[in-house]
């Protein structure tokens, strides 16, 4: 662990050296993207929500031989698979979970048997209240600017991450809205122990996302990103023909099942995985607007620590 | 001016102590809130939005009986009264001038030959460069978790401060989810030379607002404002009836008619100066679920300076 965090609560939960966790994200977050950011001192994860088991396994194989670091898993609760890939993962020797959409009290019992380090995505000060009751052994505040699956609360990672640290005493993960170091400074002045990053970790060279999407993210303007579905299930996407489909159909009262068909996870892969950049779903924060190249995932942890230590500069003058 | 900001470009910029200005609201920020703030080491604000050019007057000459220190006017340039408000507040000597709600063009001109030092609020980095280009002397970049009127960009703080920074060379001040000084020090981890304050001065001893109007929001839970009227004119409220009857409005499909006739400026009025605080409409941001008492102005700044100092020690564990 580095010097830099001496008491960080989140380095020392996962055994990591700096209290950045990539984000699980669908279609980016296989074994080559997770072992990078163990790799380079983060705590990388996989995301289960768009491999079948069979793939998980091979996945989780795979980045055990291109890591000797700690990493863990994203598991959506409502994911279809979840059960099976929960075993998987358990049989492989994950002890790391991250679990997500929905209530972690059903899945934590099993984790926490086997000896597992769970922690819990929320949008909100109550829910994280919840997770902590319910034996989580650390929260994610995910704020309305991060991309995907987004809560219906609409509150900021300004604003949520405080109401967080003030609702709980178990380490609290700020997420949306963090790409550069000074957001990794920000979130850690707002009382926040780490930081856990998607979009950042989706445009890098290790993200087995697409390069059209990849460069698509890079070409994005300041605002380029609209939260939909806010009445159903909101989710961040980058605009594009089928955020245009999919803002039509709610603005003429499409019913949730119409929504829900035009949302199927076939137009995800074809986006993310498969570089439909018009026709696919491309989950992304606010944070597009802000990135314009596709380092590795190396070049990422260094700007994040020179940009942090720049931001701890600009503040260490009122010292 | 304090050694705690020895390079402050906002300090210098308005001779003040703290890179702290209190937002000019409406029904609000009267002579005794402005001179209150710019007493304690900030720039206080009138708010000449909800002034009839005579109470303008009346105000300017008892703030300036009030304090000997600088303090401005917000300006909305949409009001009703905007020129007459501007001639009223050249004619009282005032020479701090925060303009918002449209284009600052044609107002620059007048208020620089005037010798004005002007600052507009925007919600996008394509406008925050506008303004620099227009002469502005800094500009207020706004986040979606701001109270009262926004942005249509939807951009939180944590992400469209880092982009109006790196769109302009003169100074920017955050604001939008910044009560305390966790958030202060984010803010400047971010980049930013200063906040602009609304929600925590609103709550405050010295506010003209009325007293159920400050329970109202001392009472509020974590996710109690939603910003509405996203299609038209987003501004965001607290939630109660009047918020519930413009929600449903909205969701009926009501024209542009008839929401701007239950938006007049009465409902603002008999919300937040009168105590209605049910019919009438409340104007608060996301903070609004930080707060939980009605401090002085000068406890909210022993409050600031706290839990600033506070967050860069967190932070200068890393050097």
């Amino acid at each position: 662990m580095s010097d830099r965090w001496p008491d960080n609560r989140v380095t020392a939960l996962f055994g990591i050296e700096h209290p950045v966790v990539q984000g699980g994200m669908i279609y980016q977050s296989g074994a080559k993207l997770a072992a990078a950011v163990s790799n380079a001192g983060g705590l990388g994860l996989l995301g289960a929500g768009s491999m079948r088991p069979d793939l998980l396994r091979e996945q989780l194989v795979k980045c055990r031989g291109l890591t000797h670091k700690p990493f863990g898993l994203n598991l959506p609760l409502f994911f279809k698979h979840a059960r099976e890939a929960m075993e998987v993962a358990l049989e492989e020797g994950v002890r790391i979970f991250f679990t997500s959409a929905g209530s972690p009290k059903k899945a934590i019992g099993p984790l926490k048997e086997a000896g597992c380090t769970v922690v819990h995505v929320v949008a909100s000060p109550v829910l994280a209240k919840k997770c902590e009751d319910a034996g989580c052994d650390a929260v994610v505040c995910e704020g309305f600017e991060a991309g995907g699956h987004n809560g219906r609360e609409e509150l900021t990672t300004m604003v949520l991450t405080p109401q967080c640290v003030a609702a709980v005493d178990i380490p609290v993960l700020a997420a949306g809205g963090i790409a550069t170091g000074a957001q990794l400074a920000a979130t850690l002045a707002l009382g926040a122990d780490g930081a856990q990053i998607g979009s950042r970790f989706a445009i890098t060279a290790e993200s087995s996302g697409h390069e059209r999407w990849k460069q698509a993210v890079v070409d994005a303007g300041p605002a380029d990103t609209q939260l939909v579905l806010k009445s159903q299930q909101p989710v961040r996407l980058l605009k594009n023909d089928f955020r245009d489909q999919v803002t039509n159909a709610e603005a003429r009262g499409a019913g949730r099942e119409e929504l829900a068909a035009l949302l199927g996870t076939g137009r995800a892969r074809r986006g993310m995985l498969e570089g439909d950049v018009e026709g696919g779903e491309l989950e992304i924060g606010q944070v597009a607007g802000l990135m314009d190249d596709v380092p590795t995932v190396a070049e990422v942890f260094t700007r994040l620590l020179t940009g942090y230590d720049e931001a701890c500069r600009r503040l260490g003058a009122g010292e």
